[in-house]
This record gives structure tokens, C-alpha cells and sequence, in this order.
């Protein structure tokens, strides 16, 4: 890439995700200028330590101050304060966007906040590791993944031109981009993120509470099924917090299918029907290859975690 | 290994675990000569293909003939059967195990159709991938992963003799031993394998059946979390129907605290309990973390499926 498609990026917030956008777009040559804002006086040090950014501040203000495209990367229910906080020194014509996991409730909260003259895309990229902080971002994270757009309902030609650059943008840093409809994105997401990771974190709860059974056996014993839970499970509490409650209508709905559906499901084994288990069982095995045909999983058998070999490195490099 | 442990072994059923224990036990030297018995027609043709076994049968009876171990990996709900056919040809002071996820309902199973002059000694190899299959087998699977024996309730020498045979062999496939009582067993691997094959196989059934989402926007956005799941809902739907059925009082039972934990959950999302969600999220990383700890998970992010180069086989060989 000749030329950036940002000369001045601002990410406000540099956990897995903020910190990742980084790399990806300094990989790319997709952002020039990188300024980042961070609350955190520890993350702040070690992003200064890392060396991505140009500029480190605690001031969301100073950070998008000149900014062409300014990236909200904090967890939902913090979004509306960092918009509040960073809204004075947003530049009329800047492209502000995020990632955040839920989409109507965050475009709110950010259109609430700031000032009507830059244009705002919310984003959500559909990528990312149980892990967290600066230090877990990578700039291969979003290769080939999905990154959903959820333009406002204006069809001006400033805006518009706005949502082609951030297209741009995130097709540079490796991704496939689809616009939608936030409200959809959020039932959407609700089925493929938000309720496994419930769920998730319901069963490795379940889990560790049983009596007649000690944590020491459910780790030991873990490989056979339950350690893939405990993945997701291990994702940063205070996001996923936020995404809960601020998609509640949506992930009660899915829930409730789900519950509805694991009753039959437990009703059919207390009655030993095993014509039901076997049908069902043979569906979602169909479901698995339609993923690996569609690029976005591992066709090795267990993920491939057992293919390492000595020289493959065991964590990503920071 | 100077001698091997067994010098015939018969391997009744050959889809992914049978033909891992006799990749495993041919490598480690473990086995002398080796005889398989599968009941599928296509089985026996690619077993002969790929010359791992010294002989193939249709008749387990005469698998069996003359061996000193026989391992019986077929179904849960088929080893009754499986043993019945093979009863004829089991020679006396034969060792005599199996590899199925349940135990207490199989050890019967054995004990009703084998004759009392040969050992039983139940088994459980706690390791395997969502693939089945003579060709998805391979000699590693056991490494560092546990095998639970659940041995009869009876002191005699010779039986102490068959038990410690039999860990001596599992330990020279690469595997951890620990003796078990059959219904602790079936309770722990209710909660550690049982339940979570359950839900992901739930899980993956309630999206391909919501309306209002695609089927296509399932695998286009599973990289969310939903992809997970789907890797155990794509495993041996005969085997996992015949676990459910087998051990279906334990698995009503954790899956009973499964649903109540899951309606505290969903309550507290929607009276807006965040100290409650993120208590339980914070909890749940330390599990990860202590199976991480004790050797029975990757440490890379997303299991290190995100880290194979182009040098890494994308599938085991067969």
C-alpha cells in the first residue's frame, strides 16, 4: 500500500482488540500518525514499553486530537463515557468507528456523546483469543475473518464516502466486510458468540460447584470435551459482563430456544430415545464442514493443538 | 522396549480409538502380534490397506483366539454383543478390557457375556478427537493424557496381576493410569465429557434452527465463539447416543445442576446483576488456568490453531 488509507489513527483503549487494530493497520501501512489512549496507568507503561504507538496518553481528548479515524476499543457499557470524554477533541470529517460485540447499544451511546460533524460507522471485527490486555494483540488476528459495519440510516455522500473508507481500512488489515443492520447484527451475534460464551461460562461454573466430584479431577480429566469450554470461559470478565447486559433482549430470546431445546433433549434421554439423539447428532456433524468450507475453522482434528511440534511456539510472540 | 507386554493382542471394532491403540502399541512395542475384528465391510477393507494388523475378521471369536489382551473398542451399547460373539474364542488367564467413556453400565455388559476364567478389567482412555474411523487413529493420541481402569471388585492375585499388566501397557502407550470405581468414574466423566458433548451437540442444534438467522450467517460469524463448540458436536453420533443412553442417571443429574445455574444466570442478566456475572467470569479463568497448569491444554490462544504455517500439515497423516 502506497499510502495510508488514515494519516492520524486515535485508539481509545488498547486491550487485545485496540492493540491488535494497531499492528494490523502498522503491518498494513494502513494508518500513519497512531495515537492511543488507555486508563490504565499500568497498560499505558507497557504500550510506551511496546512501542506501537507514537503517542500514549491517559486523555481520550488528546489522543484523537487531529485524528482521521478514531477507533473506540473499550468494553460496551464503557463506550458512551470514552465518547463523553474524547467528543472535544474529535475533528469535523473524522470517521469514528469501534468494535465492541454489541452494536445497537453502542451506536447509541456513541452518537449520544459526540458531536454531529465527524461521521460515525460502528464495527465489530469477529476475531479474537480468550486472552487479553496490550500484550495479546497480534497483527495476523483479523485475517480472514469478518468485520461487520453498522452504518447509521443516512445515505449522504460525505457519510457514504466515510463508510467506504473504513471498508478500505479493514480490508487492508486482512478482513472480509459485510454492512448490516445493527439491530440484526446483534440477534446474529447473539447466536454465534454471545450465547456460547454463556454457556460456557455457565457449564465451567457448574463445573467447579459439583459436590462428589473435586476441581483437582475436573482439570485432570478435562480432555474429554470440557477443556474446549473452559477456552471461552477464560475470556476478559469485564467485556463480556457489558455484552450481556447490553444485548439482554437478544440473548434471552436465543436462550430461551436453547433451554427449550435442551429439555427435549434431556426428555429424550430419560426416555431412551435414541432415533432422537442419533438425528440430531448426525445434523451437527453436517454443520462443522459447512465452517471449515467456509475458511473460518481448522480442519485438524482437536483444532490441531496436538500438530505442534517443538519448534512451533507455544504463545504468540509479543 | 525389550519385550513387549502382550504378545498376542485382538482388537475388537477399529474406528478412531481401537486403531489408535494399535498404532500406539505397535510403536511403543507393546503388542507382538496383532488381530482386528470390525464389523463393517469398509472398515475391514482399509484396515487391510493400511497393514496394520497382522490378521482381519468379521468374527470376533476368532479374533480373540489365543490372544493375551483383549481390547474392546466398540460402542457402549454394542459390547454386550461384541463380547458374546468373541466368548467362544477368549482363552483362559486372558486379560480383558475395553475403552469405552462409560463404565459401570459396560463392565456389566462384559462380565455378563465373557467367561469367568479371563480378567476383565474395565478401561478409559480419556483422549480422542471429534474424527472416527479406522483412518483417523494415530499413535499419539494417548501421550500424557489419562486412562481411568476400573477394576472388579476382588483381591486375587491373578487378577492384581492383570490389572498391573494392563497399566504397564497403557503407561507404555504414552498414558497416565489411575484406578477408578466405575460409578465415581461415570459421575466425573459425566461432568469433564458427558454434559459438554451434550450442550455443544444442544448448542449447535438451537442455531441451525433459529429463524431470523441463516444458516450461512451461523458459519460466516462463528469465529464469535460458535465454532468451538461445533468441533465436539461433530463426533461419532452412534458412540455419543450410546453414552448418553448408557449413563443416563448421572448425566439427568449434572445436567440438572447445569439448567438450574443456567437460570440464575440468565436471571441475573436480566435484572442487570453485573457484580454477579462478573464474579462467576473471573472464576472461570482460574479452571483454564489450572488444566493449562496441570498438562492437559495448550497455552497458545484460540488452542494455537491461529499459529500453523504453511510447513504444518493442516491434517495427521494417515
Amino acid at each position: 500500500m502506497s499510502q495510508p488509507v488514515y494519516a492520524r489513527m486515535a485508539v481509545i483503549g488498547c486491550g487485545l482488540i485496540g492493540s491488535s487494530v494497531i499492528r494490523a493497520a502498522r503491518a498494513a501501512g494502513a494508518a500513519g500518525a497512531v495515537a492511543v489512549a488507555d486508563a490504565s496507568e499500568a497498560h499505558r507503561a507497557r504500550i510506551a514499553e511496546l512501542g506501537y504507538a507514537d503517542a500514549v496518553t491517559a486523555d481520550p481528548a488528546e489522543a484523537v486530537a487531529g485524528a482521521d479515524l478514531v477507533v473506540f476499543a473499550v468494553p460496551p457499557m464503557a463506550m458512551g463515557d470514552a465518547a463523553r470524554a474524547a467528543a472535544p477533541g474529535v475533528k469535523a470529517g473524522a470517521t469514528v468507528t469501534d468494535v465492541g460485540s454489541v452494536k445497537a447499544a453502542v451506536a447509541q451511546a456513541l452518537a449520544a456523546n459526540l458531536p454531529e460533524t465527524c461521521f460515525i460507522v460502528p464495527g465489530h471485527p469477529i476475531a479474537g483469543t480468550e486472552q487479553s490486555g496490550p500484550d495479546a494483540g497480534f497483527a495476523e488476528l483479523f485475517q480472514n475473518r469478518w468485520t461487520i459495519l453498522t452504518p447509521q440510516a443516512r445515505t449522504d455522500a460525505p457519510y457514504q464516502a466515510a463508510v467506504e473508507g473504513l471498508t478500505e481500512f479493514w480490508t487492508a488489515l486482512g478482513a472480509n466486510v459485510e454492512l448490516m443492520d445493527d439491530r440484526h447484527h446483534d440477534l446474529v451475534l447473539a447466536v454465534t458468540s454471545h450465547l456460547p460464551h454463556l454457556i460456557a461460562y455457565n457449564i465451567v461454573g457448574t463445573a467447579a460447584d459439583l459436590e462428589g466430584v473435586t476441581q483437582g479431577e475436573v482439570m485432570k480429566y478435562s480432555a474429554g470435551g470440557f477443556r474446549d469450554f473452559t477456552r471461552i470461559a477464560a475470556s476478559d470478565p469485564t467485556m463480556w459482563r457489558d455484552v450481556f447486559l447490553t444485548n439482554k433482549d437478544a440473548i434471552l430470546e436465543v436462550l430461551g430456544r436453547f433451554t427449550e431445546d435442551l429439555q427435549a433433549l434431556s426428555r429424550a434421554i430419560r426416555w431412551a430415545e435414541g432415533d432422537k439423539l442419533f438425528e440430531l447428532f448426525s445434523r451437527t456433524r453436517e454443520i462443522r464442514r459447512g465452517i471449515i468450507a467456509a475458511g473460518q475453522e481448522s480442519a485438524a482434528p482437536n483444532f490441531g493443538r496436538d500438530l505442534r511440534t517443538p519448534e512451533t511456539p507455544d504463545t504468540k510472540p509479543q
